[in-house]
């Protein structure tokens, strides 16, 4: 086995789950491996400690005359539960045909190290690189990066830079390079709808007073018509056509529903008429419903009238959608719909934007050529339906856009049990590395 | 304090909770206690043993030349919880300004034993009672009475009788006699939908797949109309309308709705429209939501796209209503509505027919004497909301009807925290029983 394989295996060992305190020295020492790693590379490395985990920073020595390039990633990885689904035990990796098992495989540990290798193999053997360059290396992704804007903040002179690549999104399919050069937004809400005082009985009670459950299904069916669209006045006011080159771009890729029927299991897909998958995933804003509770719920049933019943949304938002601006419309959506006999009460949760790039300026063109060089194939020019915040923090606070070049693959499983990431993916990021620092110099 | 009062103190500390395996001692003490009570009143009397709690038969001296009269009640009670709401431990029993509080209280062990005292007296002043009596108390009334109907159908010889009298209905108002003559029945059903094989992240997915709470909520709120009309086919064809004499009966009530939203909590009341609070409770029939869930119901929000979501839903149902009828109807309605992209499986729960009796029988106008002498006030005559199963058991097992003689207030708080039944209730229940066998005679 290869040293860049073994050292991917040693970073994986570390149970660096952020989320939960009782693995906070696991995370410590993770992150303690990674200083050793940038040490023995001989860059310049700080561990910054934040009221959470720790924040790495490491540099080469720059110099005025080269572009500056940062490379963000984080090291701490979600929670292993349902662990009885997993088939090997997710902090001891194992790889079968080629592909890697382990929690953190894909998100992020393979491709941040894939990162690092690919500067450590160019230091060995040119001795120097081609741009400065700064690896901000975060514990916290998982759990929201609570203390990496304030951090951006304290040290946005040291961390002066022209571009951010990071490789926290995905591939289209095995081989494909792909450039993600826009994301959706997100606004939360949650409804609360109060009936009765107390539970009821539904016989001594029932028929004389208004059913909460009753009055939050019909509140939450006028939030689409049959379909699929949403009612919420305005909603789609925001909303940037999809451009003619993108419909271009797009239609070149592999098609969607296949993987899609397969990937969720489905009966069958359903979305916005008018649109196919892609755009319905990537260019068009949804408004879900994440999780729904009101009464009895043990086994048989219990009559009663509840007095309360809830439900949680998240409306993924698109380019140039503004979340504060939603969250407005759907507040008087449901202020609008109320039943009678209920009162309804509505909390704002986290609000996060879209994120839109133009994948043919300057550093988009170079992330092009240097995915074409790597995987010898023609680049995907993507969006997601995910969100990443921090994007847009880069942007507010350092003022440059990112670079999304994804290592991962759709059937990766970040975030679930047998998440794996391919050995083949590691290798070609850390091609992928030296080919866009040279692009991008 | 009186040895009738100082008795149901006795009765009310065993905590005789038939639901819970831990109580079955208690329960048994329970029993034998009145077996002691009714042994000392000369009455001949049998434990009989069931798979679960016992059931007790006692009896007079049975002459040919006179009526046959049961009278029905139950021992065990419901359980406590929530504790920390009971301003008084439920099994030490406390009264204040004439209110008596404990679990059972009201729920059944005060208006039986008023029952038990009534005929006491009467037996130590006369050395005989006006009919020939059969008390039939059984330890299972709060689970369902899973095995009395098993045990009339063995009995049914020994329980010959022509008429069965029972207090666990409530009085309309203090001071007011009050005869049940309807009862609703149940029908129970839940709904399961599936989408997603897997919980899915709403980002990454959303928009190209059905949600499965969005469907349930859409095809729950094709249940009712705006004015609070069942929307199922067919629901409405077995109603049998209200009679003349019962709207002008019900007109001489109390108002209903005060007392209604003091009681409930509501910040108003909704039903049906075209009908009073006391017809929607008594008369109509409606389809409550007794529990929903889906999807993630903790603190904050989680981006999941659910794989299932369900919802438990009551009908109850008024003469002439067939449950059974009512379930298909129900079946046939939901199958009509499911929205693409997620499955439906429909649960059938139990169901129970209505209840309707004539209040102006030989019997009915018996007992409507009995409980005009005993208060001194004009007899309400109602029906109830809720459901007692056992009374379509004796019309179905015993072939005779039931007299349903209230003793307990509407806010006397049966199956809740701080249970009570006032003492001049009971002082009236005994009184009640002498009138009610002679009456019956």
């Amino acid at each position: 086995m290869d040293i860049q394989l073994s050292e991917l295996l040693d970073f994986l060992r570390y149970p660096s789950i952020s989320t939960d305190a009782a693995y906070t020295d696991s995370v410590s020492e993770c992150a303690q491996w990674l200083y050793q790693k940038f040490e023995s590379m001989g860059l310049k490395t700080e561990v910054h400690g934040t009221p959470g985990h720790p924040v790495l920073v490491a540099k080469n020595q720059h110099r005025s005359d080269r572009r500056t390039v940062m490379i963000y990633g984080h090291y701490d990885v979600q929670p292993v539960d349902p662990l009885d689904l997993w088939i090997s035990p997710p902090f001891e990796p194992r790889i079968e045909n080629g592909i890697l098992y382990a929690r953190g495989a894909a998100d992020d540990k393979g491709p941040i190290l894939a990162h690092i290798q690919g500067v450590a193999e160019a230091l060995q053997r040119d001795g120097d690189l081609p741009v400065n360059l700064i690896f901000l290396i975060e514990g916290e992704e998982e759990i929201g990066s609570p203390h990496l804007g304030q951090f951006l903040h304290d040290h946005r002179d040291e961390l002066r830079r022209d571009v951010i690549t990071l490789s926290d999104t995905g591939m289209v399919a095995p081989g494909i390079p792909t450039l993600t050069y826009g994301l959706r937004g997100i606004a939360c809400i949650e409804l609360k709808v109060t009936g009765p005082a107390i539970d009821l009985h539904s016989g001594i009670y029932g028929g004389a007073v208004a059913n909460p459950i009753t009055a939050l299904a019909q509140m939450l069916a006028t939030l689409h018509d049959t379909k699929g669209r949403v009612l919420v006045d305005g909603f789609y006011d925001g909303v940037r056509p999809l451009e003619s080159w993108e419909k271009t771009a797009w239609a070149k890729l592999p098609p969607a529903d296949p993987s899609l029927l397969a990937l969720t299991g489905s009966p069958e897909l359903f979305g916005e008429s008018g649109f196919d998958s892609r755009e319905r995933l990537w260019a068009r804003p949804t408004a879900e419903l994440n999780g729904i509770g009101g009464g009895y719920q043990g086994e048989g049933s219990k009559t009663v009238i509840p007095s309360k019943a809830f439900a949680k949304l998240t409306f993924r938002l698109v380019p140039d959608q503004s979340p504060e601006e939603v969250l407005k419309q759907v507040r008087a959506h449901f202020e609008k719909v109320i039943p009678p006999g209920v009162r309804l009460e509505i909390e704002a949760g986290h609000v996060g934007s879209p994120y839109l790039m133009d994948p043919n300026s300057v550093f988009g063109r170079a992330a092009q050529r240097a995915a074409q060089r790597t995987f010898d194939h023609e680049i995907a020019l993507i969006r997601e339906g995910g969100s990443i915040p921090i994007v847009n923090t880069f942007r507010e606070v350092l003022g440059v856009e990112s670079l999304l070049l994804g290592l991962t693959l759709p059937d990766c499983r970040a975030h679930s049990p047998n998440e794996n990431f391919p050995l083949e993916n590691y290798q070609a990021g850390i091609r992928l590395n030296q080919a866009l620092l040279q692009e991008l110099a």
